[in-house]
């Protein structure tokens, strides 16, 4: 077998061209996938285990299904890329995640088979459920698809979705994608259900032996005749419902082996026939036919480049996640009363560590950010000192809950938010760019956003020990910046770098400070000095920093974020105040998302980068 | 029986006072404690029928339960009134929800018995396990109980917290106050399952027969013995688990008339032994005890002043949600494409009559906001228009929904955000301050906030027919304010109002145009002339607006909602853009949550009533 060999796959433009491939000519297409997965994420990197895990599923849904008429909308969207290849974008799957080529998330603008988009959890159902509302409203009778996973079932959306479709009177199916593990270890009852479930291999097969069994009870001459059909009845109105997707008022189809092309065809021909919402339950193994993901399904969910030979990451480098996962552990050491918090993302937030050393103080609740906060809150108002780690992008699920259970309570619980700012690759849906406008909202709340790890150190210690609201300290994706020999004084409020008499200051925050000084070198090289104010406590700002930089004939602030209720504003707001006057400008992100490319590309583009600044500040 | 005397209520200081009653005095304390309900709330206004209908559960709660080392979670919260009677509150009780006294809501400063505060919907289950393991991190063996009603069940939250709560390995009672009817009609597959186990009332007999009746089947001589010992051990594991709360893995205790105290005494007390978590399922009546509220427990959810005799409101007034509501089924009537979605709130969103008229195009989601928007977004991707009403204070929850599933796909999703700024007598939870915050930072989005009833009809129209991207209409609770006679041009994005030629310029926009108004003649009365411009599209800010305000000498932006993030603040750095040489400053809702107290008085505390803003612009 030639490994760049892709012949099934290469002939296949559309949907229509899988369709005319025999069931028995499928396998070898889905060895050819896997193949062309493998060798897609090992040199672009993206998400390699949940992709491994559906392909017979994916395969299975585009031979039954008569896409785009039909809609398939995927969840958090991360293990599409087989759908991507089946639907005209194979040509063009080497290119994903990269600068202008395909995303690694369902797009609307990519195509007219990305029906709804994705990238946060727990969506699919919701939204499909929408699409087959207005296509009844239409009148027009093709079917609409939610493909999830089991971790994204831990997230109340899901439930919510799931609560509204029972009712539905029409054909809808939501394929499980149960794959054991979702991006963490699942927790919770319902991931004991669904394990509860798998073991019962027979329960479909019981289900009919119970119905000929009732038949047979001969209902005649036994002293408890009466009784038996009493319970009978009962029977047939309870116990066909005895797991959670029926008690929703969906009809359940399950456990099913998801890697089983033949099982799979026949079960997605029996839903399509079904008049009302039906629950597919796929069994599949994650990392499927790459034995090093297989074993080690966490560390091949999301990944960077890797060597397919030996399984082995490209390269490896320190990350404030890692440096905030020490730093919790060392502090957590000390003091018993700190805890931790992730939503499925363990490993992600550097938080593995602490998990295994403080398991009673530890708690991954699912992919579930709103109770994250909520529960943090509870544990506060015990006296105990809760860290959240999540992704900034993924705290947005949660501000409702900040601003009502902890701000409004003065409740004491730490924000650990990771992947602040430019994330690169994942693209919009994952760029942490709207955490500091709508943290800045909310009442007595305090936001920390250093630079260097010895800052961040110094931070989670101020948030954790010092503070006493709600206080959040977030930091980028990533490793240490550059940072210039002399720059020494890392003030947990602000720090000055350069010649406070320049006439030009540089106001920024986080990893920009290193871009900063950069620029200030760049600049200093065509004879033009410059003076940086550092923020690191960007909530509130300290007011001897805005008096500082009152002094300046030109004020330029650079934020890696909204510019809409970022820091930027509120500092030119106060520096006004100050009867400031010279010249401020913002650079910052406009109203607009920002697609996926390196993060240095990004940060270039949005002119925030030594160049970019550079360019603004020479004139 | 004199209907002001509350002898035994008068008694009850704390918990302990009310142990000392026997049971058999208790429905007399809870004739007392109905009558000082409706009393209270026909004076003060609030939320009756829920705290009518919870009435014996408090009761027996405290009656079993020793508070406040025990603790109760309440959720929502605006069944409280009971347990602020019976925790050391009840000579406060006839200040409730006014300036100065005790909040119509839980609130941790108020009391040690509210261990948690609330206001929005499906947070008890998250606090109160977030307090049991902290509990059990310190020790400490007291119960911890969420009390929560059916209607907040259909939130996510809810499920996040119960999903975690069943791994717990110790008591932990989560008490579902089942009213059949939540705010709105209840909704959804949750709804039906619980009404199929109230109609089984015979469910926990059942159980028991079913178990009698397996060990009497004789397990020899019949052909199908191996069968039935093989179905016998299913129907142990899987028949015995037969509703969602027993999945979720919860003892489930129910259903229980939630009217009837020895019943509720001997469940809380049972239920307290059990080393597992426990639902107790209550069924009670909304309304309880006061027929009009019983007859029509919609209305009498949370209602204004009232006539005991009659259960006539004391006033009627024309509100912004009913022409909300009039304009859009006026809209609907011309367009099919148009869906209207609410989040359990079809009545005080003013949809009631679309509800009506156009059935099959209105969705109640039940309280699932998260859902609202990515349903929303379902339809929308599929050409229907929808518009989803929802409280301001409310659609904080779906902020990661406006952003991921609305706004990054740029479908045209319509918000009608109702309770707008200050909503006064329900404080801090409940203030619609957070929202032209929140939207300003979302990519594509607009935002118009009308001041009067011919402008809100104006923007509804412009944001349903002419907005082709994610487009919110926000407007006040209540009813239209003052309006010169003078003030005829409505501009849909800004009007002049006043000499443009004046050296003063108030900048505003919604309701306090009609403040600015009455300072701009109580001004004019003194002497000082002053122009006014009043915003009503408000994202994107029209740049001729700032053009026009450039000009001026003084320009004051007062604004009711969140100065950080706030139009104004975007409004000033725009205005420096322009060159503006003059003085700004901005009145705004700084760092701070508005507690409680009639709407005029907070706007009055906060300087943004003419009053305020006549104080300003004098000096």
């Amino acid at each position: 077998m030639d490994n760049n060999k892709f012949e099934l796959l290469e002939k296949i433009k559309s949907p229509q061209d899988l369709k005319k491939l025999s069931v028995d000519e499928l396998p070898s297409l889905c060895e050819e996938i896997r193949r062309k997965l493998i060798l897609t994420v090992s040199e672009n990197g993206g998400h390699l285990a949940p992709n491994l895990g559906v392909v017979e599923l994916t395969v299975a849904m585009h031979y039954v299904f008569d896409c785009p008429e039909d809609s398939i909308v995927w969840d958090v969207g991360h293990q599409c890329y087989t759908h991507k290849m089946l639907t005209g974008r194979y040509d063009k799957i080497s290119s994903i995640r990269r600068t202008g080529g395909l995303s690694g998330f369902p797009r609307r603008y990519e195509s007219e088979y990305d029906v709804f988009g994705a990238g946060h959890s727990s969506t699919s159902i919701s939204a499909a459920l929408g699409i087959a509302k207005a296509k009844q409203l239409k009148g027009d009778d093709s079917h609409t698809v939610a493909f999830i996973g089991d971790g994204s079932f831990t997230g109340g959306l899901a439930f919510e979705g799931m609560n509204n479709a029972g009712r539905l009177r029409r054909n809808f199916i939501v394929i499980l994608n149960d794959n054991k593990m979702s991006i963490s270890k699942n927790v919770g009852a319902m991931s004991r259900h669904l394990t509860s479930i798998r073991v019962s291999n027979w329960y479909l097969n019981a289900k009919v032996k119970l119905e000929r069994f009732f038949n047979k009870i001969p209902l005649v001459g036994k002293p408890f005749v009466n009784f038996l059909t009493t319970i009978k009845n009962w029977f047939k109105k309870k116990v066909y419902k005895t797991n959670m997707f029926e008690n929703f008022g969906f009809h359940y189809y399950g456990p099913v082996d998801g890697h089983n092309l033949e099982s799979l065809i026949s079960v997605l021909k029996a839903a399509k026939t079904v008049n009302r919402p039906v629950l597919i339950h796929a069994v599949t193994t994650k990392g499927k036919g790459y034995q090093f993901a297989e074993n080690d399904p966490k560390s091949f969910h999301g990944i960077g480049r890797f060597d397919i030979d030996t399984g082995e990451p490209l390269s490896h480098s320190d990350s404030y996640s890692n440096c905030f996962g020490e730093t919790l552990c060392s502090l957590a050491e000390k003091d018993e009363k700190i805890c931790a918090i992730t939503a499925a993302m363990t490993t992600g937030t550097g938080l593995s560590d602490f998990a295994e050393r403080f398991k009673d103080r530890f708690f991954d609740v699912g992919i579930a950010e709103e109770h994250a906060v909520t529960f943090g809150s509870g544990l506060a108002c015990q006296g105990m000192t809760p860290v959240f780690a999540v992704y900034s992008s993924f705290l947005q699920r949660a501000y409702d809950q900040l601003v009502h259970d902890a701000a409004a309570q003065k409740l004491h619980l730490v924000l650990g938010v990771d992947r602040a700012g430019i994330v690169g690759e994942d693209g919009e849906t994952h760029q942490g760019v709207f955490d500091v406008s709508i943290l800045n909202t909310i009442p007595s709340t305090t936001i920390y956003s250093p630079c260097y790890f010895d800052d961040l150190k110094a931070c989670i210690n101020q948030a954790v020990n010092k503070e006493s609201a709600l206080t959040a300290v977030r930091y980028p994706r990533g490793s240490e910046p550059y940072r210039p020999d002399d720059f020494t004084h890392n003030g947990i409020n602000f720090s000055v770098y350069g010649n406070p008499n320049a006439s030009r200051l540089i106001v920024t925050y986080g990893r920009l400070f290193s871009q900063a000084c950069k620029a200030k070198e760049m600049l200093s090289n065509v004879g033009k000095e410059t003076c940086i104010l550092k923020l690191c406590r960007i909530k509130p700002i300290d007011p001897e920093a805005i008096r500082f930089a009152a002094c300046f004939k030109k004020v330029h602030f650079f934020e890696e974020g909204m510019r809409s209720g970022g820091v930027a504003e509120t500092f030119e707001s106060e520096l006004y105040k100050e009867r400031f006057e010279g010249i401020f400008s913002i650079t910052a992100i406009e109203d607009m998302f920002i697609p996926h490319s390196k993060d240095t590309e990004a940060l270039h583009a949005l002119k925030l980068d030594a160049e970019g600044m550079f360019d603004i500040l020479r004139k």
